[in-house]
């Protein structure tokens, strides 16, 4: 059984970079997996915004902050071990730095392949400035 | 840009860990989080059934093989980055190891506490045998 003394995403672990579920409020669809540190995590209760911490460049990542496609957050969750957040969100524009509406746009065929299945809402290249790598 | 050759998990990411989220196919509910190497992945697809990686205990986890609440994995998803694996699963019983369906049954009130929001489905005690911890 876990611990449940810590009634609150415990940051000691994971080298203080828990994962981070955006859901879809409406659609229930999953949008994208990012990770938080306490600050992200803190000020996106602040401004009520989803706000992460980009791994790659090493600092906050205002979600929507060069796209304008932020998230609304409706609701937070945390799991059983409470190393893992749940976002139930309202995504404005694609999720995704590829522009689609979820980052999960890729389904395993039956041989095997990942095929696209879904519909890209804007061309990233109008979104975003130059060779821009993934923020996650 | 991601780069899109690899149009598999990209199991060289996270140390050969990816996040791999389970969501129940017919609700929609995010039922949890863990984490998957090349062989649980591809265990999983040989199988039909989820496979994950224990951090904890340092193996392969079949889900379900002592609880018998395993899932049945209905689609496969990789995201833009291909680090990040979400599974469509059809969840017999509860999901979680404390005995709800979702390990996500604890919100945030707007005073900043956790609360839980879902109902048990099952009494942990009965499930399990002793002294077990979490095998995410």
């Amino acid at each position: 059984m876990s611990d449940r003394a810590s009634n609150t995403p415990d940051f000691t672990k994971g080298d203080g970079l828990l994962p981070a579920i955006a859901q879809d409020a409406q659609t229930g669809d999953v949008l994208m997996l990012a990770w938080m540190n306490a600050e992200s995590f803190a000020e996106t209760i602040a401004t009520g915004r989803a706000v992460y911490f980009s791994r790659s460049r090493g600092r906050l990542w205002r979600k929507g902050e060069e796209s304008g496609h932020i998230q609304e957050v409706e609701e937070i969750y945390i799991d059983c071990d409470a190393d893992t957040i749940l976002l139930k969100v309202r995504q404005t524009g694609p999720a995704c730095h590829e522009g689609y509406r979820s980052c999960f746009f890729r389904r395993r065929t039956a041989d095997g392949r990942f095929e696209t299945v879904a519909q890209r809402l804007v061309d990233p290249a109008t979104v975003y400035k130059s060779n821009r790598t993934t923020p996650g």
